[in-house]
C-alpha cells in the first residue's frame, strides 16, 4: 500500500494537470459539467443519504456535540438546498477570461489585465458535507482544481458526494480529477496539502480558530484565513433610533453562532440614557446577556453582569453582550481598532461627515453605515456565493467568491514595438 | 545594549503606529513630505555621496565583484536620477480611499470596495541604495509604514539616505517612523522582520534567487516574491520578419542582467530557414553564444552549441540564447509552460486567432503580441514605479506598483436596513 505521502503526491500531480486542461475549458463546458454534476447528485440522492447516515451513526456513537452533529446531518431539504446553491453557481457569471484596463501607453503598446484561475486550490473544512459540493462548484466555474479534505466524522458523506461529481466530470468529458475528495482521515495528509507548494496554489481553510491558526501557521503556501469574527455597532449621538434599535436587535440576535453577528455595542454618551434603556429592553425579550461598564451599570442596573479587558476582545458567538458607553466618534474607532477583529463594524448616524470618518478611519474588511453587521456575507454582497470570508489583507479581504479564487495576468498588445 | 530581537519588535511595534497615521493622511500631506523629502535629499548629496564612498572603498578592499560595485556605487548623476524618481512618485495618483463598484442590492444597501493600504511593508534588497528611496516613497505613497534592510555593503550609504528621508518627515509632521532603516547588518535582523505577523503585513524581497527562496520559505509573513525571468519569444509561422527581427533582437541585446530579457527563442518550423539565417547575423554582431537543437544546427550550421534539457530551464541573464524549432503554437505553447518562469513571454503572428490563443493559454504574469518582452516593467506599464515584479499568482502578479501595496475593504451603506 503506498504512503499517505506518496497518495497526496498523486492527488496534487493529478490536480495540477487538471488544472491546466480546466484553464482553457470554455464557460459553456465548464457550465455542461456543473448541470451533469447536479443530475448525477440528483440521481445519487440515497446513497448520499444513506452514506450520511453511516457518518451520523458514528458521530452519535461517539458522543459528538449537538453542534457539530447539525452541521454533519444531511435530509431531503438539505440536499435541495445544496442543489439549489449549485443552481446558482451555474448562473455566476464567468470570472475568467475577462479584460480590463486595456490602454494605449505612449510606446503604442496596449497593456491590459486578463482573469484567470489560481490553478489549485486546496480546501480544509469541518464535518459539513454540503461544504464538498459549495467548494467544488465554485473551484469549477472559475477553472481551478480543487482538493477537498473534509472532517473525518463527514467522510462516508463526502465520499458518495464526490463519487456524483465524479460521475457528472466524466459524463461532461473533463477530469474527473478537477475535483478529488482526500479518502483517508489521518491527520498527515493535511500536513501534507499545505507544504505542496508546486501543486496547490492557495489554501482555503474553514473551521475553528485554532485549526485556522495551526494551518496558517504550518502553511507553506498562501492561505485565506478566517478567524475570529468580533463585530461592533457604534450608535453615534445623531443616530436615528428607530433605525439603531432594530438594526441592534437584529445584528445581535437574528443568529447567535455566525461571525458577522455583533459581540460589542458602542454607545456615544449623548445617547446612552435614550438608547439603552429601550435596547435593553429588546434584548430581554431574547434573554441575552448584558455585560457592560460603569456607565452602563449605571443606566441599566445592576442587572448588568461587570465586563472585563477579556471581553472586549471576546467573539462570543452566543446571546452575550458586551456594551461600552463612549466620549464619541474617537473613542468607538479606537476601540473598534484596538479589540476588533478587522472583520465587520457598523456606525449608526444621521450625521455626513461623521458617517465618511468612520468609513474611512475603521480597519475592517467590511464598514457598514446604517444597516445591520449581518449583511457581511459573499450572498448578500452580490457575489452569489463564497468559499470563505478573509481576514486578511493580502489577496482578498472580506467575503470572498469567485474573484478570490482568480489573478489577473498582463497582457501586451503591439505592433512591432521594440523598448528604446 | 539591547538585543536584535528587542530592536526588532521596536521597530515592528513604532511601524505599526506609525501605519495607522499614515492610513488617515490625506494626499496633500503625503505628498508634502515627499517634497520635503526632496529637499532633505538634495541638500545632504554630499553628505550621501561620502558615505557611499566609505561603503564604496570598503566593498573594493573586500574584492567585490564590479556587478555589485556597480549597483552599491552612487554619484551625482544617479542621485539626480533617484530624485527624479521621486518626482514622478509625487505626481502619481494616490491609490488609496479610491471607492469602485458601488452599486445597490435589492435589499436597497449599496456594496463597494474602498482602497486600503496594506499596513506596514517589510522590504529586503541587495546593496543598492537607490531602492531605499523608491521603496519608502512608493510606501509612503500608498499610505504604508516601511521597514528597509538593505545589503550590508550599503549600511553607509543606506543610513545617510535614512537620515534625509526622515528629516523630510519631521519638517513634513509625519512620524519619523514611517521609514525606518535597520542600523544593523545582523542577519538575525532579517530572521525577526520576516516572521514579526503582528507588525509586518507584507515582505518584498528583491535580489538573487536563492536570498528570495530562503525568505519565502521562512517567512511567517505574505511575500511578494520574484524569481526567475526564463522569458520565450515565439516566431511563430505568419510572423512578420519585419517585426521579428527587431523584437527577437532587443529582447535578447538590449540588456543582458535583467528579468524580462529573452532566454529562449522558439521559431515555427515553417518560418524556420528563412527566419533562423538572418537572426543569427544580427546576433553574430553582438557575440551571442546560440544553444540550438537538432533543426536548429542544421539551418545554421555547427557553430551552434548542442542545447541540453536544462538549457530549456535557464535564465542565463547572459549573451546566450537557446533556440528551437518546434511544429506549431501547440508546442510552443506546451514548451513555455513546462520549461518557462510563467514571467514574461510573446508571440510575434499575424494571425488573429494563433494571437488569441497564445494570450488565453500561456500562464505567464506578462503575455505579449507583436512587442519585446523588455516592455514588461512597471514604467513602461504606465504604474508609474514599480516595487518589484510578482511571479506569484496571489495577490499581485508580474510589475507591483502602488495598487499592489493596497488591499481593499468593503463599505455598505444603508438607512435602516436588517438581514430578514
Amino acid at each position: 500500500m503506498q504512503s499517505i505521502e506518496q497518495y497526496m503526491q498523486t492527488v496534487g500531480n493529478q490536480a495540477r494537470q487538471a488544472s491546466s486542461v480546466l484553464a482553457g475549458t470554455p464557460t459553456l463546458v465548464k457550465n455542461n459539467a456543473l448541470s451533469a454534476i447536479y443530475t448525477a447528485l440528483e440521481n445519487s440522492t440515497a446513497q448520499i443519504l444513506a452514506a450520511n447516515q453511516q457518518d451520523m451513526a458514528k458521530a452519535h456513537e461517539n458522543n459528538l456535540d449537538s453542534a457539530l452533529l447539525d452541521r454533519l446531518e444531511l435530509n431531503p431539504t438539505r440536499i435541495k438546498a445544496m442543489l439549489h446553491g449549485l443552481k446558482d453557481v451555474i448562473a455566476l457569471t464567468d470570472p475568467i477570461g475577462e479584460i480590463t484596463d486595456l490602454a494605449y501607453r505612449p510606446t503604442g503598446i496596449q497593456i491590459g489585465k486578463m482573469r484567470v484561475p489560481l490553478g489549485v486550490v486546496g480546501m480544509i473544512y469541518e464535518s459539513r458535507p454540503n461544504v464538498t459540493l459549495e467548494a467544488a462548484s465554485l473551484a469549477l466555474k472559475s477553472g481551478n482544481a480543487i482538493i477537498l479534505r473534509g472532517g473525518s466524522e463527514a467522510i462516508n458523506s463526502n465520499q458518495a458526494i464526490a463519487e456524483a461529481i465524479q460521475h457528472g466530470l466524466k459524463a461532461s468529458g473533463l477530469p474527473e480529477t478537477c475535483v478529488q475528495v482526500i479518502n483517508t482521515t489521518d491527520r498527515a495528509a493535511v500536513g501534507q496539502l499545505i507544504t505542496m507548494t508546486e501543486y496547490v496554489d492557495v489554501i482555503v481553510p474553514r473551521g475553528g480558530k485554532s485549526l485556522i491558526e495551526r494551518i496558517s501557521n504550518e502553511a507553506k503556501i498562501p492561505v485565506i484565513k478566517h478567524l475570529d469574527g468580533n463585530c461592533h455597532i457604534f450608535v453615534e449621538a445623531q443616530a436615528d433610533l428607530h433605525k439603531a434599535l432594530p438594526i441592534a436587535l437584529n445584528a445581535k440576535t437574528h443568529r447567535y453562532g455566525v461571525c458577522n453577528a455583533m459581540e460589542t455595542l458602542l454607545v456615544d454618551e449623548k445617547v446612552a440614557e435614550e438608547f439603552l434603556p429601550r435596547i435593553a429592553e429588546l434584548y430581554a425579550e431574547k434573554q441575552v446577556e448584558l455585560r457592560g461598564d460603569a456607565a452602563v451599570k449605571r443606566i441599566l442596573g445592576s442587572s448588568v453582569v461587570d465586563v472585563t479587558e477579556e471581553d472586549w476582545y471576546t467573539e462570543y458567538l452566543g446571546p452575550i453582550l458586551a456594551i461600552k458607553v463612549v466620549t464619541g466618534i474617537d473613542e468607538a474607532i479606537s476601540h473598534i481598532n484596538k479589540y476588533g477583529s478587522h472583520h465587520t463594524d457598523a456606525i449608526i448616524t444621521e450625521n455626513y461627515t461623521l458617517a465618511r470618518k468612520f468609513l474611512t478611519q475603521v480597519d475592517s474588511s467590511s464598514v457598514v453605515v446604517n444597516a445591520s453587521t449581518r449583511f457581511a456575507d459573499g450572498f448578500e454582497y452580490g457575489l452569489g456565493a463564497e468559499i470563505g470570508i478573509s481576514t486578511d489583507k493580502i489577496h482578498a479581504r472580506g467575503p470572498v467568491g469567485l474573484e478570490g479564487l482568480t489573478s489577473q495576468k498582463w497582457i501586451v498588445l503591439g505592433d512591432g514595438q521594440i523598448r528604446q
